[in-house]
């Protein structure tokens, strides 16, 4: 194997066309063995592997500086940098993880995880260089989607006015995680799908050369005319427009053809973007195929592309059913998406009613504040998005929607510890919520609970967030007719010694405490506590019991510190005990792993419990 | 007076051009009258009275729907849609707001205050306009300022490549609330540079019919030379680019000219950008010569155009100086803002230093992501931002900054209540900061005590927050040369009864409220909380009073509540109190009044506590 043999970036200098090749082949099946058995990023992967192998001959990424934006398309990078031994332990418990990071390499330059960061993060990095006196090189990698995120405009432009030497290199793979959106997609759509671009331009230029020059003022317009040729061309020419100097297009699967752009580009003096065409899930039939569908996947099968094991029952998927059956009653519902129809459970809401699904691209900003204007224009719009990509339109919520108490229904998917990691945890959705005027924050326990909440949402005059972890956990059956939700803490299992209050995902956990605790003689009440903005008083002030609070989210402003201030306020005794995450949580991989890691799984809960008792 | 006769836009229907001008000079007249009398934003509004009259001319804002951008342009707006007789109370407390609001008028369609939201505001009602089968016009009012703003272009992406009927109007005053940053701002400066517009383009056509045409090819190629000579001769196309059909330039003082493009663009079923060139502080001579110290003003001489009043002590002026002292002694300090160099007190900076300032323009999250990159390559950046606007950067702090644990400050302007109100009000940055991994979050009480923070930030290896109001009400000296800063309560004063713990400028009043309850034979402790994160655990320990907690601030998530998470985790006495802000909080107007209505000024809390006391 060629691949055994790369310690470092520096044993790819001499390596022949036909090597490379091959190593491009043990690359995709490296990856391709390891995320079919541990999960991961597939296609993105596959799509980049000869774009890293021409950057890292290129460049010295040991000196100078790469940042992948999202980060989840960096296993041949890793594999590339001395983290091949690794590599099997990949986005699994204390494993290496599935997105750059500082702490794993020094190849690593910016940790990324969220799109259309790496363009703001390398125009910083390229201003410390230039404030030091050194002379390395900059490079973002980024996809065509992340461009349809507003931040990537604002670091275009800032680097492109003052004329930064920076390189972005643009992996256009003409699909996002969801499908491209907009007007910039579109520009890119129409770049792709002229044939034999290189040919026609040298062919209109010659024909240009003929034509009579008249007068100074033509000839300007002319030699104008000329440089804005490729521009008629690719139609419009928004990189310029933002000062960048344009190169390519190129094949993402030619490595000369690769190089010879790199090298141009490193000897350019100001803002240079790259633009490179791949294709998402290159050399994997089933990837090629359905690229989306292995964009993100669990474990699975290398032959037919299919998970290898039946998921949990989807907290999404009936999300998506409920909201399209609202849809169907009420002309008022339309659902809004940045980027993540399939993820949170839409497609079969796409394919219904196309015309009542709006997916606006990587750009949460907007979707919160269009969505604000469709409530104030009458509607009733659902906006379905991962609990950690809502914090992109945290002052949105607040300013947009809280505000003028515009009735828009967040569902929250991803709530919880995230297997990938630090970056997407949806552990602060409670805290940066629970602090705005007017908002109700709801926790969903099971996918019956989570439809009659979206029910109860189209009944309320104003915002409500419901937030729900993806796989259902309860072990309760889905109830594709909901009963009437009431804002009101379920007592799911008697006993008078203590009361357990969770909500959503970790309710299940607390459950199975109680159930421990119960063989320790200590008989303990269990409440779903289902609405935390605003608390159900007349539930909590019934209750005489010890309070113990449980939560999978962020303690400071979560759950249990809301009913501290209640209870205080109150007068009436606050938590003896409240259990949830404490300000670093940089765990990976399986949830039971990390619940455990947090003292969150229901053993760890018992064992505080009981410590709790004996000391008091 | 015509003013007085304008109940209703109807009004304007019948009036004739002179009458027309006579009321333009009128509206400046009131609005620089109640301007300079009540404070306010004095240039923007000077700048649109023509096109605010032009507008209410051309579109019936009873049923269509007109969204102001940032929002305090809407004087003129306010005062020829019935508000007339309420205009002297203009952001007075209970007054009329400065900024649109549903609640005040239905000719106000979705409240503003953030820059950049208005155009994904107006995609979302032109969305719930058409799903609901209506006709009627969506205007977006939107400076060019605000166009640095990636929100405004992921609003255009949406709207140009679905066509919805949508109207932009950019209002380009050549001058947003600094500078106007980038690539974009360049874009448009040059639009404006190119005299006699409208004159070369007819040239130029004329005399491109003369060339004769070589085949099939080149007349299609002619074909989108002529469409595009606009477009070369105003250097690129961005808004085509993005899928808007562009009027103008025109002249936003020219009425008449103004009703003809509106006119044009009513007939239009697509989106739609009328680029409209106004002056800003047009009419008054002080702020179209001083427009950016004109923007937003205290009371003011109208002949002078000085600030009646000397302002109090300026905390941002204190952190400017101390920057560029910083800045001065050492290499790494940068300083990074998003369109609030004055506002935060960084003229002088900007002056002395113009390469170590960073200007990103209205463009917050990339401001904080281009910060974290500068730390990453060994910088040491200072965000001088408005606590309320680093709202729009969230997300970037936790996932850039945090995550990646880089020496990042945040000055944290107008932190507390502001005089602008709910959109402005800076009350959240303690709850939203606190959840997330790694930052110290310190509030400022005086000047000295900011400075030495200032100092100590420097020392950090990971992310600090520096939060504190625009004014200095300490009543202490200012120490240029500051004293070292140590995470640790002061004790401002002592007491045995009670122990009050306050953060940044409303220690102040809780110092005054201990005068008063001493008065009352309780004896009050007062500390000075500056570190809000991690808590002064040590003296917080060695209070044995019972304690009462004082924040200008949201109370979930805030200092009384990470107190009482304390206290119940140590299992110690929490707080007996806990006063601040709670959900609601809509007040405006001048600080005393709304610190009144909120229970937080002295006399309040000195009465709150002997309610306790008594209940006690």
């Amino acid at each position: 194997m060629l691949l055994d043999a790369i310690r470092s970036p520096k044993d790819l200098e001499g390596m022949n066309p036909r090597e490379l090749e091959e190593l491009a082949a043990e690359l995709r099946q490296r990856i391709l063995q390891t995320v079919s058995r541990n999960g991961g990023h597939l296609s993105s992967n596959l799509g980049v592997v000869e774009l890293t192998i021409a950057l890292h001959r290129s460049f010295d990424f040991s000196r100078d500086q790469l940042i992948f934006d999202v980060g989840h398309q960096c296993y041949a990078h890793k594999l590339l940098t001395g983290r091949g031994d690794q590599f099997d332990s990949l986005r699994q418990y204390n494993g290496l993880t599935g997105f750059p990071k500082r702490e794993e390499s020094p190849y690593d330059a910016f940790n990324t995880g969220h799109a259309s960061t790496a363009i703001s993060a390398a125009v910083g990095l390229c201003r410390a260089r230039d404030a030091q006196g050194q002379h390395h090189h900059v490079v973002a990698v980024v996809g065509d989607g992340a461009l349809t995120g507003g931040m990537c405009y604002e670091a275009l432009n800032d680097a492109g006015s003052n004329k930064l030497r920076l390189i972005v290199v643009l992996n256009d793979n003409g699909m996002s995680i969801s499908r491209n959106v907009g007007a910039v997609s579109g520009y890119l759509t129409r770049m792709r799908a002229g044939k034999g671009w290189f040919d026609a331009k040298r062919a209109i230029s010659g024909a240009l050369k003929r034509i009579p020059l008249i007068g100074d003022t033509l000839y300007r317009v002319f030699h104008r005319f000329k440089n804005s040729i490729r521009n008629i061309f690719v139609q419009d020419r928004l990189f310029d427009s933002l000062g960048f100097h344009y190169l390519g297009p190129v094949d993402g699967s030619d490595i000369q053809g690769l190089e010879r752009l790199f090298a141009r580009a490193k000897q350019l003096d100001e803002p240079v973007l790259i633009h490179v065409v791949t294709q998402k899930g290159s050399g994997y039939t089933q990837a090629e195929d359905h690229p989306s569908r292995l964009h993100g996947t669990p474990p699975f099968d290398v032959d037919t592309g299919r998970p290898l094991s039946e998921s949990a029952a989807s907290m999404s998927a009936a999300a998506g059913d409920e909201l399209l059956a609202l849809a169907q009653e009420d002309p008022r519902v339309v659902a809004v998406t940045a980027a993540m129809t399939a993820g949170t459970g839409l497609l079969n809401f796409a394919y219904e009613m196309p015309g009542r699904l709006y997916d606006v691209g990587i750009a949460e900003e907007h979707a919160v504040t269009m969505a604000a204007g469709l409530a104030a224009g009458g509607m009733r719009p659902f906006v379905a998005i991962y609990d950690t990509f809502l914090q992109r339109g945290f002052d949105q919520v607040l300013h947009d929607v809280c505000l003028q108490h515009l009735p828009v229904c967040f569902l929250m998917d991803r709530a919880g510890l995230s297997e990938d990691g630090p970056t997407h945890h949806g552990i602060y959705g409670v805290s940066y919520l629970s602090q705005l005027p007017g908002i109700q924050v709801l926790c969903a326990f099971s996918r019956a609970e989570l439809r009659a909440m979206m029910r109860y949402a189209l009944t309320q005059d104003g915002p409500v967030a419901i937030r729900y972890h993806k796989a259902d956990f309860s072990g309760l059956p889905d109830h594709p007719k909901p009963s009437v939700y009431r804002p009101v803490w379920q007592c799911l299992r008697q006993g008078e010694d203590l009361a357990m209050l969770a909500a959503g995902a970790i309710v299940s956990e607390a459950l199975k405490a109680a159930e421990l605790l119960e063989n320790q003689g200590l008989r303990c009440a269990v409440y779903d506590a289902s609405c935390v903005v605003p608390l159900d008083e007349e539930t909590l002030s019934s209750i005489h019991a010890p309070l113990v609070t449980v939560e999978e989210g962020a303690l400071r402003g979560g759950l249990g510190s809301l009913i501290q201030l209640y209870c205080q306020q109150k007068d009436i005794p606050g938590p003896v005990l409240t259990l949830g995450l404490t300000g670093t949580c940089m765990t990976q991989g399986d949830r039971a792993s990390q619940l455990r890691a947090h003292g969150l799984d229901a053993g760890s809960i018992a064992q505080r419990v009981l410590t709790w008792r004996k000391k008091s």
